[in-house]
């Protein structure tokens, strides 16, 4: 039942380095996102179009874009939160592919996006709708799939619903967010299962943080119930920034290892992949939340 | 095919502490151990008895043994390289469980015990026998179960062969070492179905490495092929020393949040148990190298 090859979706540029406390120069940026390209990674989220009042890191995503040296098979999406973010991506160079998102716990929609779950799915749907007429493939991300912050345990029905209707808008794959780390692995696979009942599991991505050290063995879990695409970051980017050393999203490197021993196909080579976690890491002055990437740090030292 | 209890084996205060560059206060051990009995553990490995030449960390075992306070229903084996130790082991306070090891790997076996894996097993056999005699219970570890430094990859077949002489001579469990933190699921589930060939599944214990991250995954695959006893180090004690942040034995907290979100029995206390991480990693003057521990701590920052 588990996959022979799986999709690594690298989401470092946008979802890690949007959680740095500094800007990221953009030179910096371009050099990471042409590495992790290098390194046999075929989707890499490349940034977003939001207000750069509320994300001053991911301003200069234009200027990424326009300088990224773009490989064949290798998709560059970008994050977009409104028909104003859409019209930005529009404009940019190059954009193929857009993500979107919505909540599966009421309380975090409330308190993150200001509004109701049903009524931030309706602003996307008319987000999606417009990119789909202009070509945009749309990705749709859900979180809070395994626990919410004001909620505590998010019933997998609640996800199934949000998860439903994204895909119901357009969006081909849905990448289920374990936002807070919470998960466990029979929760993940009742998740998933839950979710399989509205989404075909092939077009299901699991997006795991590895707050509490769950994440691999979560992405084990659903990989034996059919999950075959995985987000990750490149040296763990994406860090809880209250504490150093804890983690945010999984580290690519950890994922990949995890693969590589499994015999499960991925296209990406381990060696250019601690290339770019090195880059990243010595760019941020601090080390890669990776174990793979501090164990083969330590073997060298 | 999950277990519905699994029994934990916390070794820091030994496999974790003989790891640490400076020497820790007898009662900081004792005080250490205390809290694991009060959290719950029920076997906790207090301390060794080999040449303080070679490991000066565990030179005050007797003396532990002797101020812990013990509590009805918990074990506290020491672990036990030749006679000479058997001997200081039986001279010491209230010692019920000694534990012998044997590698899975020949080079791995020549430069660590100077003698072949035969060898190093027949001299297991004479303490095991004297051991027994003297009513004390045995475990046996088989070291590099799914690779080894030298050699690299260890056939299953190997660590049966091992497994199954240790079992042979009187042991009653079989704790099965991924020492240097090597494996990954499916490797760590073929070694455990080729060692259940010699072995009773309900005799084998998982002692997993966190070098690459793969700690919990591993366990997870085993634990779905009945593995049901999990050797953990509070703290994650135990750590590469050559890197910060590098990890070596799995950290019990990450464990339990694991078995306690998968409704897994366990009897331990996280509260608890956390306040014994604590404790330990303030003595030690650093972070605890438990993602549990941490994520914790950042959201109690």
């Amino acid at each position: 039942m588990l996959p022979q090859t799986v999709k690594l979706v690298e989401v470092g540029p946008r979802d890690g380095l949007q959680n740095e406390p500094g800007t990221v120069p953009t030179a910096t940026k371009v050099a990471l996102i042409d590495r992790l390209g290098a390194a046999g990674l075929t989707v890499i989220e490349a940034g977003s179009f939001v207000s750069p009042k509320w994300v001053p890191q991911m301003a200069d995503t234009a200027a990424v874009l326009a300088a990224i040296q773009r490989r064949p098979g290798v998709s560059y999406p970008v994050l977009v939160p409104n028909m104003k973010g859409l019209e930005a991506a529009l404009a940019a160079t190059g954009v193929e592919e857009i993500a979107v998102f919505g909540a599966a716990s009421e309380s975090f929609s409330q308190r993150n996006t200001n509004c109701s779950i049903d009524d931030g799915l309706a602003r996307f749907a008319d987000v999606t709708a417009a990119a789909r007429e202009k070509g945009l493939r749309v990705r749709g991300y859900v979180s809070c799939v395994l626990g919410c912050p004001y909620e505590g345990r998010i019933a997998p029905e609640a996800v199934a619903r949000v998860a439903g209707a994204l895909v119901d808008m357009g969006c081909y794959e849905i990448s289920l967010g374990d936002t807070i780390g919470a998960g466990t692995p029979l929760a993940a696979q009742a998740m998933v299962e839950a979710v399989a009942e509205r989404v075909p599991r092939e077009r299901l991505a699991a997006h795991f943080h590895d707050t509490y050290g769950q994440a691999l063995a979560n992405i084990l879990a659903v990989m034996e119930r059919g999950v075959a695409v995985v987000d990750c970051s490149v040296a763990g980017l994406g860090g809880c920034p209250y504490a150093k050393g804890a983690s945010g999203n999984v580290a690519t490197e950890d994922v990949l290892y995890m693969l590589d021993g499994m015999g499960i196909a991925t296209g990406v080579d381990m060696s250019a992949l601690l290339d770019a976690s090195a880059m990243i890491s010595q760019a941020l002055g601090r080390s890669p939340a990776s174990r793979v990437a501090r164990a083969m740090g330590c073997a060298a030292a």
